[in-house]
């Protein structure tokens, strides 16, 4: 066999892995009895271990060195090049730090969804502080080998390619310009007729169900759309699994998140099929900058358009019936296009969203740093709030526990978010322009 | 590290990948959309892969050779043993024929579930005639290896320790007395008022949680109860999932099948704790015949008492509403206990559920011997039923097609069925008796 067939056989079997990977990640917040957890953070481990095993295989480096006889087409060369890449971070890290880490990140997910519910920051302080104690020593271990900073050597995992240094100045840009922008945006907004009611949860499974469907996400031959405690998008290969969260006094909040995990679901499923065993073919390998513009691009952009409400109304005014001046496309376009100084990410309009992803990214950057303790955050996170978007979380349930991201171990990824959602405003404006 | 402790830890590795392979298996039952099947399939052929090399180590002939240092306890002694087993069995087959057994398995499963459904054997026979080629090619394999008969090979994974010579003694015994005493049942059973009437899909869900629940299953913090095509029990490490299947007109069936398959979590579930990440800790190691003797424990013994009735009658009155001279404990007792010469085996009664696994004992091993063509089933399997139960049925979906484990692979493993109900009924005697 060639020295590329061998390694495409190779990472076959490595990207199947992952996909098995994923699908223990989604069990857990999905579909796990609570007590299946100690067993689970084993699991992963010893799968992510079996995985890196293979990324860093002896075999590989000649394999690598002899893959490229200058015939490849594009779609082969820049497989090629994932697979350079991944064994080159494999390298960098060893397989008991990754056992390590995947069991804390398990574990500390856990915590974080009653910690979160109880409203109690200091029942998952200890784990996650653990918990950043081993994203650190990663970060480290990538830093050495990738030859950059320990936040850029997370950051490289999310958003490869670019470094904090560029994301600093477009931030801080951002950072200047958007406050103001905030503030006269809500002063001068539309009137509404407002949406408070009691939306029950049956109903706005049924809604998002509805709107996935519309949208083209096809939940009879490759789609699931679940519940879990904070909306994520997951391709296992074959299909692609979307979760929402419904809070009964705010449909709206869950429809967009629909149309957010939706989007990535489309890129997931999108990649051509005949590569979807292969690094190539596997969507987050564009950086999730990429992915979350196409989230951002059906949320944020398609989903804050007068004809997607006006085509919406008459559906969701069946499914939830009650007054007819609510269920207006008017009323709903100008409910999704409403600034507000709000205190969810997810939630935010397109003007305060970056801000949400800043802090972030400022206060994740700290905590690799070793400049912010963990213990720390929560004020932190209330200063940030205030200075950035103008208002300051009365808890920390709705402060620094409503993502799951750092509580997870995804530390580097929110820069994603406000690149995505920068690139998806281009990539509309391309799409209108031409 | 003694070489006892490498081996503990080398299977408890082992012993977790398993366990991700039971998830997988599943979630492809009752979890995965239908175009997930493709990867699914290549999913579980590269993790068995991983688990095949990691069996065949070739450190283990090491360390098996000087685990035992005479001072082992005997649940170690017992784990050794077990270890020894596995890996002797995983050096009999090839890693190539594992996945393409799997592979194929996976394949017939998916397409299985609809030709039963649309009742069309021709759809489902070519994929059934590769699989049970390779599960011949497989049983060679095993039997070179093992130094026994090809369909003994097999039947060793199931009930270990027993021979088909044995099963023939005892199971040529009760076909001999079953039919006449099914027959003397038949005719002197009591009156019943008839259970006749569509029981909603939701409320037999809710009678059938009710039920886990009771039995002690505890679907709030290690149980999940879901629907599947066929209903089945699998332990995932530290969670336990069973799941059930709903027909409108007739809820015993699958309060029964819960009880079944509560049977087997119970079984998962309690075996020590600390031991579930090591061979001896599965419960599916102890063999298939004590397995189900657990399962047939709860429903043909535990749930064919009076008391069991009375308790139930009640609560289900309540879910299911309608007259209430149905729904006196010695009605459902006098149901729970009637004998028939019915179609489905897992619906069966005690007298006549041996006889269905004796056909399918006999089938399989001429489908095996190669003394029965898979075309040749369907015809096979309606001479049989006239036989042995007096009764043909009138096609296929509730004839050779009503059971999932040819169709994924599972050959030999029925006699494991009747064997446990004797054990089961021999456990009861002396659990009365003392």
């Amino acid at each position: 066999m060639q020295a590329y067939d061998q390694l495409s056989h190779h990472f076959s079997a490595i990207t199947s892995l992952r996909q098995v990977d994923s699908l223990l990640d989604w069990d857990r917040s999905v579909m796990m009895p609570p007590e299946g957890i100690t067993l689970r953070a084993r699991q992963s481990a010893v799968l992510n271990v079996k995985i890196h095993e293979m990324l860093t295989d002896a075999r590989l480096n000649d394999w690598l060195e002899k893959a490229d006889d200058g015939k490849l087409d594009p779609w082969r060369a820049a497989n090629l090049r994932l697979m350079r890449e991944q064994h080159r971070e494999a390298t960098a890290v060893s397989p008991d730090l990754i056992a390590r880490k995947m069991a804390q990140e398990a574990q500390t997910e856990m915590i974080w969804r009653r910690a979160r519910a109880e409203n109690d920051f200091a029942m998952v302080r200890p784990d996650l502080e653990k918990l950043f104690d081993l994203v650190c020593e990663y970060a480290d271990a990538r830093a050495a080998v990738l030859g950059m900073s320990p936040y850029d050597a997370l950051m490289a995992h999310y958003v490869p390619g670019m470094t904090s240094a560029e994301v600093d100045v477009l931030f801080d840009d951002l950072a200047q310009v958007l406050p103001d922008m905030l503030g006269r945006a809500i002063d001068s907004q539309p009137e509404v007729v407002a949406l408070d009611g009691d939306f029950a949860v049956e109903r706005q499974h049924q809604a998002a169900r509805l709107l996935a469907g519309k949208l083209g996400f096809d939940l009879s031959r490759w789609g699931r759309l679940d519940v879990s405690a904070h909306p994520f998008s997951m391709g296992i290969g074959g299909d692609v699994r979307i979760t929402a969260r419904y809070d009964r006094r705010d449909f709206m909040s869950s429809l967009m998140a629909v149309a957010h995990e939706a989007g990535h679901g489309f890129f997931d499923r999108h990649t051509p099929a005949s590569w979807h065993d292969q690094p190539v073919g596997v969507s987050g390998n564009m950086g999730m900058a990429i992915h979350e513009s196409q989230s951002l691009g059906v949320e944020m952009q398609m989903g804050r358009m007068r004809g997607y409400w006006e085509h919406l109304a008459p559906e969701l005014a069946k499914i939830f019936g009650g007054s007819s001046a609510v269920w207006t496309g008017e009323n709903l376009y100008r409910h999704a296009t409403r600034a507000a100084r709000s205190l969810i990410r997810f939630e935010a309009d397109e003007i305060s969203y970056p801000l949400h992803v800043i802090l972030r990214y400022r206060l994740e950057k700290h905590l690799v740093a070793g400049t912010l303790a963990v213990r720390d955050l929560p004020d932190a996170w209330r200063a940030g709030m205030q200075e950035l978007v103008g208002i300051t979380p009365p808890d920390d349930a709705v402060g620094c526990m409503q993502d799951i991201h750092w509580h997870s171990g995804a530390v580097g990824y929110f820069p994603a978010y406000a690149l995505g959602a920068v690139i998806a405003a281009q990539f509309t404006a391309a799409l209108k322009r031409d």
